[in-house]
This record gives structure tokens, C-alpha cells and sequence, in this order.
């Protein structure tokens, strides 16, 4: 295969590479990959079903497992569920700042109907430019790490990022162990399922203070960097962004016999909150988005008495994104009183803006430039994100950094996401100089 | 326990009886309540979750089998899954119309997150009459069923009426098995679990040409009688009604990094649709819902591909219904061509505008008065209701009549409906005395 890796959905344009020729991945990168790609896939869909602590995510986790062990990495697995392979290390405690650890990876999770490679493509990259530096016969200066950090989009208990959040302190151990998924197991109950123990969570600041960096390589989401011609760039920053949970309450009613005067219909103060705030977000130049919504009871014949909406926000900055929420939340109030109904909005989660430290950013994007063909020698482009990463938690403890592989529709978080099979390559190449800069000099 | 039946949902007003003094319901009626009571209720919202061929439909069709065979009566299962209860019955084949039957009954299923009465109350306050007729030593001179239509809420399924629509041809055989529920279980498969045979159902109409009259007593929905004063009331039609299924399609895409202006949100269609159809609904005089709802992929950050809404509507007559119905079609595609998104409408199911037997009606209406506390002898008041029933599906084949009573607040398919102690017993003397008057005269 030497057109597009195969991401699978159905939206995927086969036999379409995507650009600067001359790169191409390795027979790993493609073993890994072909391994990977029916782990938790919906055969209707076409999309991935990868949700923390449940079959396709235990699977995944084994196949990383014996990735590292067939390498001869150390392998261990965090108080936080993360998994690590280390080549050299882990560093010793308390290590010294030319003993820390180089850290790569990204997560093996998905959200619903997800795309192939939103997460595994760094997790995949990562041991790619493992055996890359081996090939070359870099020789580590630094114990050098591939991660692969547990629970990422949230799509099961609703805290995106939550493996790393507990490791840097972000998210309360206690708060973490309630949390329930959609038929009311708490995470604790699915981490013990799966053999992790739920007491044991929390902190990890040794293990933070023993690395000197972490990048994290991820397809983009988005798509800048097509109109720029480049296969890879690097991260500035990532918006400010969280989740809220709108509760609309009514009563629920007969469809067919109660007049539309006494009707208290959550259904209307929710479509109607729905519109307010796409208009709000365009007039803030930020985002927002409703895309999942439970209704109670839920019956074709029935008014609703609960409708239960997740609103996505993300906007340049913080005060933005405060002023549009409150915004959204007003609308909705003034649909509410009109209804007959109430709005009750709960922050589920609220991540600030992160700036990556300009170092490293420099760094990493000066490095990932070495080869690349149309411009070896340049720094790829430095963009920024609205999405969420494990890297954007990190940066609060560690110097931190981001890659970023072209994807030519932007589409992310859909069976349809896809890369082509020589950005993939470069991806690689990429990260290959990043770690051998900072590790191996 | 002499003020309210319990249908214990939140919303009840413990201590308030209904109206009308002097009558009380018998100590069988308040057995029967009680052991039905529990069964299928969730313990969180309060309400009832008894569905189709679920674990407890069959508890509630053991317990008819059971009230059937304590009270001596030929127990039957048709081929539809429909039970039967005979007092002196069945007729036989080709029943001369002095040896017709005369049935009474309805259903035991409810919506998600039901209330006690809607379905239960027509089958306990039916088996309470029986027990009347015999103490008053009524002596049948026809045949007297109680009946317990199966999947009258198509809560499950999606189609409502199905036992009884099987029944009378209106519900293809091939399409009832393939009907799936939402884990894509099919009606075949649910059915054979169940320990019913799905190759065997289909039309019925030996058995309903053995059919004199049916009479269902149901609660009412909606609040017509309360200001009339009455306990009880008949039906003079059922507004004519239908299911939608709209189906918006999109594309996915990441909520945080896709463009506003990049999107094909399906939501904001699905938004705009039901706000559009409650406006044509209040113009055109008529009803229309949205209270059910099924989003893909359904994660937080992830823009929806398909939002799927089901439309429930009904209106005065057919053209109103037709239009009401085109016109909140017509609103969608104006706003999918602004989002870059389709619409798909389907029509689930539609029900015809029913007139119930004008001659039945009224000698019904004039019985159910005979023993009225407020006006004895003085026909009750007759109206016309929006909700579907098995009264509406038999009305076709069979004369047909129904009694309603009493629901003080209106609300229905909640967990807060219910009707006041004396109501029912008014209801159970109204539906003793049309027994008597049509079975024993």
C-alpha cells in the first residue's frame, strides 16, 4: 500500500496520496497500523468505538503492551492507568536535568464513531521514530518514552484528558472515581473491571519531574495546514475550551391530547438555545456546538419532561469564551420563561488556554524542518488548535510541545478523518529528528 | 384507602379525591391495583417502563393469565400475542348475532416512563366490572371478554396498536417481524423469546366477526371533563394522527476545530424544524411534537452526522393534518439548504380520523349515566380525543365504543398522571352498567 494509510470511513478517498513525494512509511508503521485498524471498529459506521476502560480499549492497550515488550522496552503501566515504554529508562528519582526523559505518544481511545487516527496516529508514529532512531543508530542520551494516556476524549464518563489530568493534579481522585458512564457504572467500578485499581489514582509529580519534554505528535484538526503546502507543523497554542451541560426541564405530557398553551416543552428552550448559540459563536468569532442530547421519557407520543444538552465551547480567549456562554445561557433563560420550562447549566469541564513553552515550540519546529523536501532546513509552520490534548494538560508541569500531520479535509472526529499515507511518513520523519535532537545530542 | 388509587407517580396529589361522593371502588379493584403497582416501575423517575415482550410485559401477562383462571374464566392467547379472558365464551365460528360477544379491555404496555392508569385502569376497572355483574347476579346472555391488547404504545417498536392492527389486517405480518427495537432486536425475535410464535400472527377476522360490541374504558388524556363536571364520559371520534421520522444528515466533524462556516450541522436543522412545527401546529389548530430524539456519533465534541427526530402530530381532520405536516417539512428543506444538510421524512404510522358507531355511542353514553350520583339516568357527556387507542384500530371492523375517565390535571404518559378514587369506581359502575345493559338484557 503506497496511496493513503487506511483510515477506513467511508469518507476516505481512496488511491488519493497526500503530497510531497518521497516520503514513505516503513513495513512498521504499517504492520502496527493494519493491527490496530478493527480493534473497536463499528462494522455499520465504519467509525471507532474506543471507550476507556471497555473490550476494544483493554484490547488496545494489550497491543501496546506487546509493542513494547516486543522492542525490549521497559514496560510499566502509571498509578493513573497511562501506559509507558521506555527505552533507558525510567529515569531515576529525583534525576538530574540531563538524566530526564524525552516523552512521546498520544492515546488509543476514541470518541463515538471516531476516525482511525485521532490518537493512534501518534501513539503509531511514536514507536515508528523509536525503531527510526534504532535504524539510524542514534545513540539515546536521555531515557526516551512512548505514552500511551488513558481516557483522552472523555466519551465515556465525560472528562476529556482524564488520565493526564489526574497525573498533573488537574482532576480530583475522588471526583474521578464517581464519575458514571451512560448506564451508571462509575469509572472506578470500570477501572477495577479491567484489572486497575480505582485507590491508587491521583498525582504523579516524581514521574512529571523526570521529564525534560513531552511532544506529542496528532493529526490536525482543522485544515491549515493544506493551504500552506506543509505535511507537518507545530503547535502554538491551544484555545481556551470547555463543556456545559444545559438541563431544560418541563413536563411531560401526551403528545396527542394536551393543548399546546399547557404544555411546559423543554424540546422548544433547547432548539431554540441550540440556535442562539451557533448565532452567538459566529458573532465572537469563537465556536460552539450542541452535539448530544438525552431526552427523558423520550417516547414518540410523549412531551418531554427532561432535555439534557452538551454544549461545546472554544473561543480565542478566556473572556470570550465567558462572555459567550453566558450568552447562550441568557438566551436560553428567556426561552425558558416563555416555555414554561427551567435551564439549570452545569460546567462539566473547563480546560484554560495553554501557550506552549516557546523554547521547545522553536525548537521542535526547527528540528521537524531538517528534512522535509520542500523546504529542508525551514521550521514547518507554528499553528494554533481548538482541540483538547494530554499535551495541553502536560504543559502545565512539563516543557511541552505538538506535531501536527496535514489532513487534507479537516474533517476530524468522523469515520471520514484521514491523512494521506506520505504526511504519515513525514509525520515520522518529523518526530524521528525531534527526538533524536533532544535526546540524542 | 379511600381518596386517591395510587398511581404513585410525583405529581400526585395524595388526599384529594376526585369528586363525585358515594362512590368507592370494591376491594377487588383495590387488590388488583396493588399487585399491578410495582411492576416495571423505576424506582428514579417514578414511572413506568413496561414495554412490549420485555421482562415486565410478561409480568403483566402472567398476572392476567392468573386474574383470568381465579375468576374461573376461559384463558387465551390469539395469534397476535393478544390475551383474552371469557366469561361464557368464546362464540363460536360463525356466531349468529344473538350469540356475539360483547368484549371489553385494553392494554397493560406503556410509554417509557408511563403512569399507572393509561392502559392498566380499562383492564382492572373491566375485571372489577365483571366481579359487579355477578354480584349483582346479572345473568350474560352473550358471551363477556375481557381482553389485553398487546404493544398498544408502540413504545418498543415504533408502531402503535400493533396487536391490535395485526388483528384487524391493518399491520403487514412481514413488516410487524421486521419491526426492530432500538438494540436491533426485531419484534420476531422479541416475540420468540418471549414464547410467542412470530410466523403465526396476522389478520384475525373470525374473531372479531364473533364480536358484538367492544368497549374500552381508558383515563382520560387531555382535561375536557373536569370543568364539565363529570366523572365520566364517551367518546363521539379519535382525531386522525400519524408518526414522522425525520432524518437530518450531516457531517461529522471535530466541535472544536472545524470552522462555523465549514460545518454541515445537522442539529441546527433539527433546531430549526421544531420550532417551525409548533408555530404551523398553533396556526393551523392542531398538535405537533418532538419528544424523541437519536443523535450519531453523539459525542460532546463531536458535530452530529445524523440527527434523527420523530414528529408526532394530529389534527381535527385529515387535510389540516396533511398540511400541518408538509408545511413543517417545508421549513426543514428551507433550512437544510442554509446548513448544508438533508432531510429524509418517513411516515411510521398513520391513523385515519375514527367516528365511533353513532348508535353504540349513545346507548353507551346512556347507560354509563343510569347510576350517575350528579344526574342518574341522564347520558354522560360524549367528546372527541386526540390519542390513538385499540378502540380506534377496532372501530374499523367491529362497533365499538369507549368510556373516559376523569383526569383531574390532564396530564398523561407521565409519571404524574392520575384520576381520583371515586372517579374510578364511577368508571367501573359506568362500565358495569354498559355490560349489563348490552350482555345481559
Amino acid at each position: 500500500m503506497t496511496s493513503t494509510v487506511d483510515g477506513g470511513g467511508p469518507g476516505r478517498e481512496a488511491g488519493e496520496p497526500g503530497g510531497t513525494a518521497g516520503w514513505r512509511t516503513g513495513d512498521g508503521f504499517h504492520t502496527m497500523w493494519r493491527e490496530l485498524a478493527p480493534v473497536g471498529r463499528h462494522a455499520g459506521s465504519g467509525g471507532y468505538r474506543r471507550f476507556a476502560w471497555t473490550g476494544p480499549d483493554t484490547e488496545c492497550r494489550a497491543w501496546f503492551r506487546e509493542q513494547a515488550l516486543a522492542r525490549g522496552l521497559a514496560y510499566e503501566v502509571d498509578r493513573n492507568g497511562n501506559q509507558w515504554a521506555w527505552l533507558g529508562g525510567p529515569p531515576p528519582a529525583d534525576a538530574a536535568p540531563e538524566q530526564r526523559a524525552v516523552v512521546t505518544g498520544s492515546h488509543l481511545d476514541s470518541v463515538p464513531d471516531g476516525g482511525a487516527f485521532d490518537g493512534p496516529l501518534g501513539v503509531v508514529s511514536a514507536l515508528a521514530a523509536l525503531d527510526a532512531l534504532r535504524e539510524r543508530g542514534a545513540v539515546p542520551r536521555r531515557p526516551i518514552a512512548v505514552a500511551n494516556f488513558t481516557d483522552e476524549e472523555g466519551a465515556r464518563f465525560g472528562v476529556a484528558c482524564a488520565g493526564s489530568r489526574l497525573t498533573a493534579g488537574q482532576l480530583e481522585p475522588e471526583r474521578a472515581r464517581a464519575l458514571t458512564d451512560a448506564d451508571g457504572t462509575t469509572l472506578a467500578r470500570a477501572m477495577e473491571r479491567a484489572g486497575q485499581d480505582p485507590d491508587a489514582i491521583g498525582p504523579d509529580p516524581r514521574r512529571l519531574a523526570g521529564i525534560a519534554a513531552f511532544v506529542e505528535l496528532h493529526i490536525e484538526q482543522g485544515r491549515a495546514l493544506d493551504p500552506m503546502g506543509s505535511p507537518v507543523g507545530a503547535a502554538s497554542a491551544i484555545w481556551p475550551h470547555g463543556r456545559w451541560r444545559f438541563d431544560f426541564r418541563g413536563r411531560a405530557d401526551h403528545a396527542g391530547t394536551t393543548a399546546l398553551a399547557d404544555r411546559h416543552d423543554p424540546m422548544l428552550t433547547y432548539a431554540t438555545t441550540v440556535l442562539a448559540a451557533r448565532k452567538k459563536a459566529r458573532q465572537a468569532g469563537a465556536l460552539a456546538t450542541f452535539g448530544k442530547i438525552a431526552v427523558e421519557p423520550g417516547g414518540v407520543n410523549a412531551i418531554a419532561s427532561l432535555v439534557r444538552g452538551w454544549l461545546d465551547s472554544r473561543a480565542p480567549d478566556e473572556e470570550t469564551l465567558a462572555a459567550l456562554v453566558a450568552a447562550v445561557e441568557q438566551a436560553a433563560r428567556e426561552r425558558a420563561a416563555r416555555d414554561g420550562t427551567t435551564v439549570d447549566v452545569v460546567r462539566e469541564s473547563a480546560t484554560p488556554r495553554v501557550e506552549f513553552a516557546a523554547g521547545l515550540r522553536d525548537e521542535v519546529a526547527a528540528l521537524a524542518g531538517t528534512a522535509a523536501p520542500a523546504h529542508p532546513g525551514r521550521p514547518v509552520p507554528v499553528l494554533p488548535t481548538g482541540a483538547g490534548h494530554d499535551a495541553g494538560i502536560l504543559a502545565a508541569a512539563v516543557p511541552t510541545a505538538m506535531l501536527f500531520v496535514r489532513n487534507p479535509t479537516g474533517v476530524s472526529h468522523s469515520p471520514a478523518e484521514h491523512a494521506g499515507e506520505d504526511d504519515c511518513a513525514a509525520g515520522v520523519a518529523a518526530l524521528t529528528d525531534v527526538l533524536e535532537g533532544l535526546a540524542c545530542r
